[in-house]
């Protein structure tokens, strides 16, 4: 079972990628109000079960995924 | 209106970063299949129509935010 990891900078901090590309897009004319950027993990894991799937990427979004000082995460089924 | 759009590595281009999270997760005893590591990128557009703010976040993604030799991107609206 798929199961993605949507991993996003908190609003408190500085997201020097998101700052980037939004500085890159308007000086190229391009019109946007705000851009974050963060990381997309799809773990694919065994067993058909989507509660136990699901407590699994929790598990492991919480140990490794993510850096709670300065990020959030959010799960999805896929 | 918030537009999120999803890069993933292609499937036959080596995606080092999935490997190392791969890996580390299997030493740490979790069971997992597989893993693949990409960007989530939030674009907040000006404008409430939605087949404008889709087509304008395509543009965008297709300008900057990916890399068509190595990656694919989808668009959601959030």
């Amino acid at each position: 079972m798929k199961i993605g990891v949507k991993v996003m900078p908190r609003k408190e901090v500085l997201d020097t990628q998101g700052r980037a590309v939004e500085s890159t897009l308007r000086q190229n004319g391009k019109q946007l109000n705000a851009c974050q950027v963060g990381r997309y993990v799809v773990l694919d894991l065994p067993g058909e079960d989507e509660a136990k799937a699901m407590a699994s990427a929790k598990d492991m979004a919480e140990f490794v995924l993510h850096n709670p000082l300065i990020e959030t995460y959010e799960l999805e089924r896929l």
